[in-house]
C-alpha cells in the first residue's frame, strides 16, 4: 500500500516538475525584465547549479528580508503604530489619566501629529502602554484580531493587502529553489509572527524583530509569559546582524531591504565569502504606492543608496521594475 | 531529462519507502520496550495520525531538547566547563596576572576544586575571560578545533562521542514523523552551534541556549560581530518557555529534559492544547555512565521528579530502558 501510493505520488510528482521547467521560463511575473530581476535570476542559477563554483548547499541558502517597505507599504507611518495608535483609543476608558497625559491625550484627540511630536520618547510610551502588561497568548489574539479587521486610512485596503506582490513571488521562487525566507525587521517579532505564515509563508520561527522582555509565571497553576514595559532588543542597524546571529546562527547568502535601518544587514550578508546578493527596494512609485528617499522620516534611504552604487548591489526601481505592486483583490 | 531524472528518484523513493516501512516495525532500537519506548511510540502515532482527534498539522511539530544530560554527559561537571578550564591554560601565557588571581591561579595549578570554591562568580569570571572579548567567527573557530581534539578525563572519548545512542535514535524518529527538532539549553548557544548539525542534526537555526551579547563593528572596511563580556540571556529555568518563545515563537507539543533547570520548559510545553508529551531522563547508570538525581550539584533532578510522577510525564530509567548508551566506537 505504501509503495503503491508512493508511485501515484510520483506520477504526481513528474508532472509537477514537468510544469515547474515550464515555470522557470518565467519566474517572478510582476518584475518587469529589469537589471534587479535579471540579478536575482542569475544568482539564484548560479548557487543552485551543482557543479558551479558558486554552488551552496541547500542548508546554507539563508535569504533575509526586511519587512517594513520591503515586504509591505510604510506610509504614512508604520503600520504598528496604527495598531497602537488603535489599541490606545480600545484602552482610553480603562484610563481616565490619558485624558490629561500627553502622548495620550492627543491621540484621543485624533491629532496625531501633536502625539508624535513627543519623538521616539512619546512613540516608547504608545508602544509600551499597548505592547506591555499582558500574557502573550493575549496580545498574540489582539494582534490577529486586529490585522484581520483594520484597513489603511489612504488605500482602504487591510494592511496584509498592502504587501508587495512581486516580493511575494521572489519570497516563493527562493523557496521553490530550497531558500529559506527569514524576515529580520526593525517591527516588534510578536506583532508579525502571528499572522506572517499565513501572508508570506514564513513560519514564526522564521521571523526576527525588536522585542520587549517577557517573564514566565505560574499563575492558578498554569504557565503564561508575561510581557514586560523593558525593551529586550531592537533590531535594527547594527543591531539586525546581532539579531540574525542570535536567531540563524549563520551568515545570510542574501539580503533585501529598503532604508538605511537595514544597511548593516546588507553589509554583514555581502562580506560573506562566496557569491552573496543585496537588494534595497527603492521606492519611486507615488502614483501606485509612495516615492521617498534620503529625506524621509519612515523608511530614509540614503547612506544605504550610496553604498548600493559603491559596491554594485541590486536597487529595484519600484516604478520601472514591478509591473504590479499589490497582489490583485480578492 | 527532468522527467527521467525524476521517474529514476521515484524508483529509489519506492524502495526507500519499502525499508522504511519494514523499519518502523522496530523504532529506537537502543530503547528497551520499557514504559517510556512505548509512550513516545505512541504519541507518535497519535499525532501523525490523519483524521484521528490527536492529529498535528507538520508545521506545529516542534520538539525542544536540552542538551547537557539529556543529549549528552554531564559529568563531573559540564563539558563546556571544560572547554573554558582548557581555554584558560591555553590563553595563560597573554595573561601573566592569573598567576595571582583566583580562580585561574588555583586552576593553572591544576586545583580544579579549589578554583571553583568560588562558586558562580568564579564560573562566571571563567566564562566571560574564555568567552568574550572576540569576534563570533574567531570564537566559532576555538570551538570547532578543541570538539574536533579534546577528550572527556574519565572516559578518553571525544566529548561527541559521549552523545546518547537512543537519543540520537529519538531525534531521527521525531524528525521522520515531520517534527522539527530544537536544542533548548542552559549551555552556550554559540558553543554549541558549531558541532550541532554534524553531531544531532540539528541546525544553527534551531538551537536555543544561554547568551553574552554581541556588537556590530566594522573593522577595516569589514563587518564583525564581537562577543562583550556582558550577559545576554540565561536559557534555564523560566528562562526556558522565555527563549522558547523568543526563538520558535510558537509552543513545543515535546520536551525532553533531565533536571530541575528543564521543569518549566516541561510545564510550558505540556500546558499547551491538545496532546503533549513530557520526558525526564533519570541517570541510573552508575556502571555505564554516571547516576545522580536529588542531591547532585550538576543536574539536580529533585523537584521536576515529584511533578513528573504526579503529572504522569514519562521518566527514562537509564539502567533499564536504554540497551546502549553511546553510540558504537568508530
Amino acid at each position: 500500500m505504501f509503495a503503491i501510493r508512493n508511485v501515484l505520488s510520483c506520477f504526481v510528482l513528474i508532472l509537477y516538475a514537468t510544469a515547474a521547467t515550464a515555470a522557470t521560463v518565467q519566474p517572478l511575473p510582476s518584475w518587469n525584465d529589469a537589471p534587479s530581476k535579471q540579478a536575482i535570476v542569475s544568482f539564484v542559477e548560479r548557487v543552485t547549479t551543482e557543479g558551479s563554483a558558486d554552488y551552496v548547499p541547500t542548508a546554507e541558502r539563508i535569504a533575509v528580508f526586511d519587512n517594513d517597505g520591503t515586504l509591505w507599504s510604510e506610509q504614512p507611518m508604520y503600520f504598528q503604530l496604527f495598531f497602537a495608535l488603535d489599541r490606545v483609543k480600545a484602552l482610553a476608558p480603562h484610563h481616565p489619566e490619558w485624558k490629561d497625559k500627553e502622548p495620550f491625550a492627543s491621540l484621543l484627540k485624533g491629532d496625531v501629529k501633536a502625539a508624535l511630536a513627543g519623538g521616539d520618547e512619546a512613540i516608547l510610551e504608545i508602544v509600551m502602554a499597548t505592547h506591555a502588561g499582558m500574557t502573550t497568548a493575549a496580545f498574540e489574539k489582539t494582534v490577529k484580531d486586529w490585522i484581520a479587521t483594520a484597513k489603511h486610512p489612504n488605500t482602504g485596503k487591510l494592511y496584509t493587502e498592502m504587501v508587495y506582490q512581486p516580493m511575494l513571488e521572489l519570497l516563493a521562487y527562493l523557496r521553490a529553489n530550497g531558500f529559506k525566507t527569514f524576515i529580520v525587521s526593525g517591527g516588534g517579532i510578536e506583532f508579525m509572527r502571528p499572522w506572517t505564515e499565513a501572508v508570506y509563508g514564513i513560519p514564526p520561527e522564521q521571523v526576527v524583530g525588536s522585542s520587549i522582555k517577557n517573564r514566565f509565571e505560574m499563575r492558578g497553576g498554569a504557565p503564561v509569559l508575561v510581557r514586560l514595559a523593558e525593551i529586550n532588543f531592537i533590531n535594527d542597524k547594527g543591531g539586525k546582524p546581532v539579531g540574525i546571529h542570535s536567531h540563524i546562527g549563520r551568515r545570510p547568502i542574501a539580503a533585501f531591504g529598503n532604508s538605511d535601518g537595514d544597511l548593516q544587514m546588507l553589509q554583514w550578508t555581502a562580506a560573506g565569502d562566496g557569491l552573496r546578493f543585496a537588494l534595497l527596494v527603492h521606492h519611486t512609485d507615488a502614483e501606485r504606492e509612495w516615492a521617498y528617499d534620503r529625506k524621509s522620516h519612515i523608511g530614509r534611504l540614503d547612506k544605504a543608496l550610496d553604498e548600493a552604487e559603491e559596491k554594485g548591489w541590486s536597487v529595484v526601481d519600484m516604478k520601472r521594475d514591478w509591473n504590479v505592486i499589490y497582489p490583485p483583490e480578492k
